[in-house]
């Protein structure tokens, strides 16, 4: 049996999993991520293949790191929120660790773990959308995953929604991630309670009275009790996401949209409001098959195991 | 020696060619195209291919539609400035022809000509740009042209670039095209023209006094003979266009981008404000290598060379 | 009985009304307006009212005239429609006819009509907003008729609601005009039957199968039959509208928003969706009395009815 | 000699003085403002006017309080930065001190003090606008300041520019301070800050490497040493401003318009960004008269002088 490591490389925390050829995860660990030093990083990495590696039979290892990744699957260029910076990642973990690797980006490896394994399982051409703290993409055209001529392809967060608009951390102003994430999702409801809305009292009061102390979760589980502005804050993000997709589907045409990621956990909350904005802004509905938007069946397990199924292909 | 008769239908004209192997045309035929009527469409077709084989030894046909083509390259689903819905050209024209038939999106087709013998020959992965009355795409991807799981990919045009802006005539609001084609232009200068606008002055005067007579290459002439507000004109479709071009190069990172079309006429007064946007609104630059932007060079030969060499790929 | 004669001058008629104390109408004419000859235009105003006089004891003479008018109400600076710059229209007038004659800016003679015997009879601060061709506005406060330090006030056609929007006959971008005047419901209308849009082909089926065909009453004749289309052009143009007189009111707190103007014609269809809109974007609702939005009473008579009355203040 | 109190009651602050005829102050005092307790914050005012008192014949006194204020200059019918909700504060305030109260804005009272002694003391129409943590306005019109039917007039704050845009602490979205005030400033500088933009780093770096602890001024201290990101900060902030000044004049065309409020403190940096955005703004330019974009005289202290010099009208 061929088993493989995934590793998903994140700001906050680094995750490991061994899976076989099914997408199988036999074991998992998880660390700290030590974000702001590559070298730490690295050793991080290692050691958490070490360990895996000593109660299965590894043969190769695949990293999905939140960057951009060059087109050799070799180098992170560069990681809003991790220390790595024109690194030939892949090199220097083969020699700590004495296996192949493949790097790949964090969002890529989810998009790849659906297709294989997860809710794309059954087509060819596939967009990913994962809704975390930030807005991220994957493509898989013709059952190959796509990265670009350079590598950084599928930055679908970055894609500019509205002219003049919010600023966003890449520099860029309007990027649909200021939109349709959920640090946008959170901006809003802490700016609604600060600002003394009568509507997001209830919100305001889950958080103890404390602007600052709102979540994302916190959203998320207040709107699942039904409270009506936390419900809103989800359908905006919602009808940002699906107007977003639906230019994402105008150039990319793919036979299924997977919606995944931390919000993703909101459910019908928020794909009915995402389905419902993408279908009234698709160009040319009605004279064409449309892609299905679905939600991710692989959580957040997708990356890990897109990683490790990457690294055998 | 393989010829192939390359045949671009659009709302207005239906043009042929005979092409070789190499990309260059043998010879050229044009005919008014009787845009309304799908029958008399599909005869043009078949009497200007007819006309042209029985002076070259035309082995297939290859036709670029301006309309959403599907996946098996057949069927024209919709095609909003042609009467065409949901007709297997590729079966209508096959037994008209007597020759294998396939059917591109006219986009697609001169993107795949850049692709394959003009500004794009020395990449793999190319986003084509047309600018003309409308804005088209094509996408070349790892050598392919990429059409999508239904067919109707690349559709760049309707990517939405301004929430609630411009109603597009596909029925969305906020459409690239309704900011960055010949389209747009001529309604701008016809809006200034036509309110007294001062800087509009001379353009008018060059229209002979009426705002109505105002046309594409008129903004084009009159930019390049140093009228400022032409120049602005250009300047500022340039700027819609470079800022959908950064938005698609984020989700694609092609190799080049090639930008065609009537528009493309113009020159750098269209590509030095255009590359200068991309720059300015590209997330992330300077942690990345970013694709060339480049001119066309087939001019409006592209579609008939591209849709006469797919029909042997 | 003091009898005073009003006259609305615009870019397409010249109508004018002898008016009474209690603004009764005795009389009214109304001729062709030669709007791109000054002189003719004097000419023609001074020999209505002279047909006006040889039946009634008139007194003054008031103006309303479309275009920017002084703080001294004597000069026409600026008329978008009119062939009227910094012309000296009352002595001009007050030559020709020989009775004391006042300038008005036209929407703000309306307001003074609606204000003095009209919708806002019972209110001391009003705004008017005349919907027709463009937007207008005048502004009541304290009872007096609010022309500003130099004369142009109330243009509120001219708020930018958009940045980086339509470009309006003034040279600016994105001017509520854009969006909430009968001529953009009219290039709205036109743009979507133009393209094939399937929900309006019964307003083109209206309009004899011609785009260009399509005008606001017809617009308005097929909302009130009940076209779905329709219904909704009027109620896009409504939200705007409401969205522009909620930041019109955050700043002038009126008592009451009066609607006239040919739009209104088009009475709920254009009032309801304009006060939900306007009541869900009022910054501060909830925590303050809000003006009351009506319709205008006067009709198309405000303008004559409002200049006469202006003549005698 | 008829002295005034004039007080200025904010969310972190209250500030009093004792102004003379000449808009002079003799002396001024400050305390911590009680912010979420009403009856404290009346019983802190009375304290603050008894303490000046027992040094100054003072005979009347004015309250200027970020809020809206009825139109009877008497109760604060919402503060959103204070406990203030239909307090009758001018009742309350009179039991406790004994002299005449009159309760104005904020913004209002600082209008009025330019207008009385200060950058607007030459013209009789005048818009104030006040930068600080947020946007406020006050209008003076033929010599008497404006509060509008109900009283709380000039919210130029909340003049939507920006349709879906950035959501407001008044619940609605787009209002021109989430574009142009302190707090929006402070936001974007933190947003690029912590996303590693880096043209933001010189102002991380004065901030100690934290984000979060950038403020206003410390962005005005490095764009007046020169440093290109705060400078653009600024500048975006003034082009904002100028816009939105560009619509107010449209409507209010007022003979000037002065800017204050802490933000101002910036000077040219703020000042020739703004006049220009207003400028190329402004509907209708070349064609009319144009109001003066000047700097407020008084800094500070416009408030108290204001409202000490209203409780005299």
């Amino acid at each position: 049996m061929t088993l493989a490591c995934g590793v998903d490389v994140g700001g906050t925390k680094i995750a490991g999993a061994v899976v076989d050829l099914e997408g199988k995860i036999l074991e998992e660990a998880r660390v700290e991520s030590p974000a702001m030093d590559a070298e730490a990083i690295e050793q991080a990495i290692a050691d958490l293949v070490a360990d895996l590696r000593s109660r299965h039979e590894v043969e190769r290892v695949g990293i999905g790191a939140a960057g951009y990744v060059d087109a050799k699957r070799a180098s992170v260029m560069f990681a809003p929120n991790l220390a790595l910076r024109d690194v030939d990642l892949k090199s220097e973990l083969e020699q700590r660790i004495g296996l192949p690797v493949v790097v790949e980006n964090d969002a890529n490896a989810a998009a790849w773990g659906e297709f294989a394994f997860g809710a794309g399982a059954d087509v060819d051409d596939l967009l990913m959308v994962t809704v975390g703290t930030g807005v991220g993409g994957g493509i898989v055209l013709d059952g190959r995953l796509y990265r670009g001529a350079f590598g950084p392809a599928a930055e679908i967060g970055h894609l500019r929604v509205v002219p003049e608009g919010h600023l966003c951390g890449c520099g860029q102003r309007g990027c649909l991630e200021q939109y349709a994430s959920g640090r946008a999702l959170v901006r809003e409801a802490k700016t609604a309670a600060a600002g003394g809305v009568d509507a997001a009292e209830p919100l305001l009061a889950l958080a103890g009275g404390d602007a600052e102390a709102i979540t994302g979760p916190l959203v998320t589980e207040a709107a699942q009790a039904g409270d009506p502005f936390s419900i809103e804050l989800i359908a905006s993000l919602a009808r940002w996401l699906g107007g977003g997709i639906a230019s994402l589907v105008a150039v990319l045409d793919p036979a299924a949209v997977v919606i995944g990621g931390g919000v993703s956990e909101a459910g019908d909350l928020l794909m009915l409001p995402l389905r419902s904005a993408f279908e009234s802004q698709l160009s040319g509905r009605g004279h064409r098959p449309v892609a299905e938007i679905r939600l991710a069946t692989l959580g957040n397990k997708a990356g890990v195991i897109g990683a490790a199924d990457l690294a055998r292909h």
